[in-house]
């Protein structure tokens, strides 16, 4: 039975104390939180579990041997390391860090001390996820040309980071998974409408050494909410939307036939192919509950789990230079 | 009666030809395409109608009062400047030329022989264009925020203009016509599949002086067809649709209501507003039928259209400022 | 060459004569309609086919083989009669006839006198419907166990046949042409909201021998346009949307599983199956184009037409126990 | 504090109970149900509520002031019985009964006992009904015309009651809430595709005096779920589409105009109405957490609850109308 304590009960927290508790071969032990009043919810809930205002009590608590973090990204840094350092194993929400050096440095205390580091990249976790892989790898998908995702809605606001940190982050997670290639630069354009505030709405293009580019428009400005990526191939395209409830993956048989007229390149003709749609049936389990499996039986198994403390490195370097190409309106920086 | 000849008898010109037959102020005198089976085609439909593989015959024909172009982009300077020359009114299809240079010498050739110059930027004249800027000029819209359009689908590949001249075009020209400002810089990433040919799908941001920004997202290899676009203000937010038959307006009662915390800038209280959706009937009738009589009427009454010249000559700098944005990566180019 | 004649030139109408002028193979060689602007019309986009007020003109006409009717259903029996008279070949909008003994009668003039009688079921001739006979006749889709469709929208009221003559007739037909037995009995309810007008809505539920029901919702007076019908059988199920525009056939692997247990026949096990989704292409040639082509083949081989007055009759007979159902508030009528 | 036993804790009872828990003014003393593992997860996650298969223990309770009814249709009768004779107040799950018999019987020890009787007719309490309610009731709709809902899906199969007393429950107290007349009669056709076992697809007529008249259309056996209800009236027009998160409710300025002409009925103009769509607002607090605190109130302030047992008997005559009619194929019983 693995012993966990998490850090911060507000907005995802509660899912992670939920998945916890339903695992049989976990139990939470405790709950740290600043504030009292959702430290008695947890209470009402959950009468057997402990609740502190401290962190310190977790780190120095011996029936705990995990900790998961769910505190804003700020704070995400210290008290993973603190965690490492007091020997538990770590499940720390994404981003990893608030900087790629901060995330090196917790990959490297992880590996010194032999403990598992898991960010939580959710989406790894789906079976809409993991089937888009699947099709993506077939060969009857053709080569990948594009990925471009919208992922825009009303709300909620960060006040420590901007809107890529915060939606373009589940973006690039699920591209970091599908697509066997990493992007080699980035530009990204976007604004905040709050003075003094982080950008609220941002659109990132992401340059490939192939034929691929990636593209991003994330917004908490928008009135409708969006979940939809759009995967090309050469021979078939995804659509994956978040938000159906039944049908989330769409494959087409879809796609361009160039026919190349020897001695004029000029003159290619271009024909479309339109078949069948298939939409696949996708595991249905809650990501989360198969994400805190895993990360039990990686620690149990002393294995390296899918999304260990390398790929949130990956990410947040990603955004750190799309930060610094937004500042430069757009143009491209090497990531 | 006004006398029109119609040059280019491909995808679009058919509509022209339409419109202008079912216009009872003005008669299709001849119609001009370089493939004799599209003429042929002419020939059953409108027995009456002269067709002619030169589009000189339709300049030198005294009948002919004004010309209508919906040929290549490339060949639209020529065309439109020997007409002009001629004495004839033109309508000239999106974009009015393909070099900003060339917009200016028709706008210039135009003036100095007081001839009607419009350039056919369709969705100007749409009713739920004209519902938008409405929501837009009144005071509870709020002040603009941001503009978002996608516009994708499978098809058709141009191959003398990128993706951009193609179907951004026509997000410039309805922003150029809604949005009270100009954007002063353009950022735009792309790519090709098609070794040789112009980039197949573009994602655009453009600057504004003030608060505000606009992104543009065009892909002719979209495994689905979507025309949607977003548009924030302080007060409202508008979803256009156009791809729904009944409901391609709708305007939402939502937003963000900022608090300031005098003493820590930092610690902005930030609500959602979330009220009523609206949906207003929109005028249904087609927009070439409207732009047919606008143009007439400009004519007869030696008025400057909607949709002169120089709108034209606007959209194309925003489009050369893209193409050099593009080749560079996504650096902002100053329109 | 076919020569035709077209009676009726109102909402359906243009479309007879659109298509059989693009068959290669037929001409129009007169219209006829009781309205002179209608006819001005023809004159203007087709001007070498003549119009007339009198349908004696076409029938007396040597050039004409076939006759197609687009009136009202109250002057279907007499038009069809008199045309099958003069010897033409006729094409009957649905319903064929205001009575199953006018149906009768025209079946066997035209019987008599060796004439092609098509009516005109245009779904029967849809890539959609032909699509959907294919998935119900294949073995994976186990036995039929309903048929429900709604066909609902604002208008087009009728003067002479209420809702389910006009719309009922589309699902009539097509359940005639998909399902491999006839219903046995009726129960139909419905109300006009317009006093002395026909009922403008209805609901219809079909019996059969077997453990199938079918059932038809059909409404004028509907504020948004539904044209979804759901097919249900043991091992899938299909969804039929003709208002979708690329995926109007869905085809389910859904369904339930029932385990007996064999000393309790109450304590049945039902599980259910949800497996992946199928939308295939359909042909999207437009129907009418099809029909036109059959009607004309069906002349030239003396072949019966896959819509003959008999099964136009037969769809009758069920709209006649539908109105005398209607009449008793649901009893059961025989068919 | 009120004291709460709830009978059954299948499908519907957690949802009772977390509701109970989460009321400040209610607690859920004890749990009762036939099956241990179901009593387990109660003791997981509310350690403080007793659990017992004994109903007997909850009528013994003195601490319990009121019983929660989630059990089998078939044994609601005798359940509710026993609690009102051992003094508590009575919430039954819909439908109240398994006879309008049991159910007059059941009002009748409420009343004497002076005890509150409230049948869960959960929809009556949601934001979306309530606010098509106020929609009805204003002059601006004109008088009502139809009531048209579909309720279908995949499952779940009830053993002891058809698909009407199931899922058609929810539309009849939904009419009977909204609409300001009962019904006099109703027709059902309807079909059993498990050899033995309640009908599984229904569909039902319903009579007025007026001329309105409201359809249902049930199915356990649909490939999608579907929740759409059409309301028409003379003026306005509703769609409410309970799957839709953010806009349930849309309300059509739509409908038809009928000019009578003096000297003949018969040529009655029918012109269409289109105007504006509007989507109000609507509370969105789950409607059972409403229910409880009416409950509750009621019970403090003994007052009669919006849903007391004469909706549930009205609501059980209809059902057993309709059960009726469905063994004559239809015929229209007298509610």
């Amino acid at each position: 039975m693995l012993g966990v304590g998490v850090v911060g009960y507000g907005y995802w927290g509660p899912n992670l104390v939920r998945n916890f508790m339903s695992d049989a071969e976990t139990r939470v032990v405790a709950v740290c939180d600043r504030a009292p009043q959702r430290l008695a919810e947890v209470g009402r809930l959950y009468p057997a579990v402990k609740t502190t205002t401290d962190p310190q009590d977790l780190f120095r608590n011996k029936d705990i041997d995990a900790i998961a973090i769910a505190t804003p990204v700020a704070t995400h840094f210290d008290l993973a390391l603190e965690a490492l350092r007091a020997g538990k194993h770590v499940l720390v929400e994404k981003p990893i860090a608030s900087t790629s050096d901060q995330a090196s440095r917790l990959i490297d205390e992880a590996a010194r001390r032999k403990l598992v580091l898991l960010v939580d990249h959710t989406f790894v976790f789906t079976g809409a996820v993991n089937k888009i892989r699947d099709v993506m790898r077939d060969e009857s998908f053709g080569r990948l040309q594009y990925y471009d995702s919208t992922r825009v809605n009303l709300g909620l606001f960060q006040h420590d980071v901007n809107v890529m940190w915060d939606l373009a982050v589940h973006d690039l997670s699920i591209m970091d998974y599908v697509i066997d290639a990493a992007p080699v630069a980035v530009s990204a354009t976007g604004l905040s409408h709050v003075p003094g505030q982080p950008a609220n709405l941002a659109f990132l293009t992401l340059f490939f050494d192939a034929d691929i580019i990636a593209h991003i428009n994330v917004n908490w400005l928008s009135p409708v909410k969006i979940r939809r990526t759009l995967v090309g191939g050469s021979k078939r395209m995804i659509v994956y939307d978040d938000l159906e409830t039944s049908e989330k993956v769409k494959i087409y048989d879809k796609g361009i036939t160039v026919t190349e007229t020897p001695d004029d390149v000029r003159k290619l003709l271009i024909s479309y192919r339109t078949g069948d749609l298939w939409s696949p049936k996708v595991n249905e389990t809650e990501a989360l509950r198969l994400e805190v499996a895993h990360f039990r039986a990686c620690i149990e198994n002393g294995e390296k789990p899918l999304t260990p403390g390398e790929r949130g490195l990956a990410i947040v370097r990603m955004l750190e230079a799309a930060d610094e190409s937004m500042k430069r309106r757009g143009e491209a920086i090497t990531i």
